[in-house]
């Protein structure tokens, strides 16, 4: 028995999400898994780091399975990366400690979010942006940004339900740029709350259309009514970038 | 009476190439004429620069139509635009001279072909490149490209039948870089034969994979003989980037 851990590229798409669900086998973990598991001769289960929502993609999600399978880490990798539809991809295969997770030991995480913000709409980013055609004030979403990073009970930025879970997390930065006819944000954190990313960028979107204050930000933490937070962005817009461990888990 | 002169971006993924045929629909041409014909309402023909296959792309294919809208040309791209489906755009409308025409008066374009040259596939890429997966030789690629250049009857590096058409034309230049891992092609010259840019893309590519000597393109030319060029590349690493005119054309 091996610890195989993958790093996995995809479109989202055409996907119902990362993670399977009931009758619908249309999940990346569906489609890896049903690779794997061909290739083991026995069901593999695979552990992502964290589910990511239909149609949201990944330049860098992290998963691992529990494989019996003689092959080594190259040879799995070309036979997954064979038998995958083309909109899913591994780009890295290695075997790691037995003990080691991809979402347990997962430190941190990174995300970005890509707004076009030029009027026409564009044939090539169309899966890829949330089409917002029209401009943002960057200087005022760098405020709202700074008061959104740290330790805060995130709550009301995200779809959770009151529960016995934590919903304290730590947002380590979050940088905003123009990059052509696209804004870009991306957060950096331990971890990210049910369609968190989602709604900090469109309430961060509403201080950049001068809808509402940066300030308000405070309040939104202070009340922690989710109804004060701004509207979810898309889901096409965001992608997972990267997944960080400590060597040592690894 | 107005004649409009488009340039079009699209994801030829999805259809069936440029030009309208016989049962389907499915094409650039057929999409832009309905959401055009609606808008005028009666029939509007569009005038392409020339065809584009099944899966071939474009970021500024040149085409033009006769309307009797009252609309300014923003409006029509606005309109346009709205109905049109998603991997089409209309990047730019202008009103043009009546005997403007994007075919007859075209005096020149430029088409590039992406090669990804590295083993593993990409995920965001797969609609847009050839995945070759072997590295070329690029400096022998440049000298057959050189004997390339000029004026020559391409018909060997042609699916035409022998007609009464001309199949000489003038390859003015071709550019071949490596950016990061793909190698592009880029193709620029006063017309291009039916499938020509593929064949002679997948001709240079057997000679950058060392399968043949840069000089057997000058016996190509002199034998006239299909069977001896290359075979011919797949349609979705190709792009039609720009259609030139001359300045009082328009």
């Amino acid at each position: 028995m091996k610890n195989i851990k993958f790093i996995l590229q995809y479109e989202g798409t055409r996907y119902d999400g990362w993670q399977k669900q009931g009758n619908t086998e249309n999940t990346i973990q569906g489609k890896l898994e049903a690779v794997l598991s061909r290739l083991d001769g026995q069901f593999v289960e695979v552990h992502g780091s964290g589910r990511t929502d239909a149609g949201v993609h990944a330049y860098g999600q992290t998963a691992n399975a529990k494989m019996n399978t003689e092959k080594n880490v190259d040879e799995i990798k070309d036979y997954v990366n064979r038998y995958l539809p083309k909109d899913i991809a591994v780009i890295d295969a290695k075997e790691v400690s037995m003990r080691f997770h991809s979402r347990l030991l997962a430190v941190s995480k990174t995300y970005r979010y890509r707004i076009r913000t030029k009027k026409d709409r564009d044939v090539f980013s169309r899966n890829f942006v949330w089409h917002l055609g029209k401009n943002l004030d960057l200087s005022s979403m760098k405020q709202g940004a700074e008061l959104l990073v740290g330790e805060h009970d995130f709550f009301p930025f995200s779809s959770m339900k009151r529960g016995k879970k934590s919903t304290i997390r730590t947002i380590t930065s979050i940088q905003i740029e123009q990059v052509r006819e696209e804004v870009h944000l991306i957060f950096t954190g331990n971890g990210f709350l049910y369609h968190m990313v989602r709604i900090l960028t469109g309430t961060l979107v509403e201080v950049g259309l001068g809808e509402r204050d940066p300030k308000e930000i405070n309040d939104i933490f202070l009340m922690q009514d989710r109804k004060r937070a701004g509207q979810m962005a898309p889901a096409q817009g965001l992608a997972l970038m990267n997944v960080f461990y400590d060597k040592k888990e690894e």
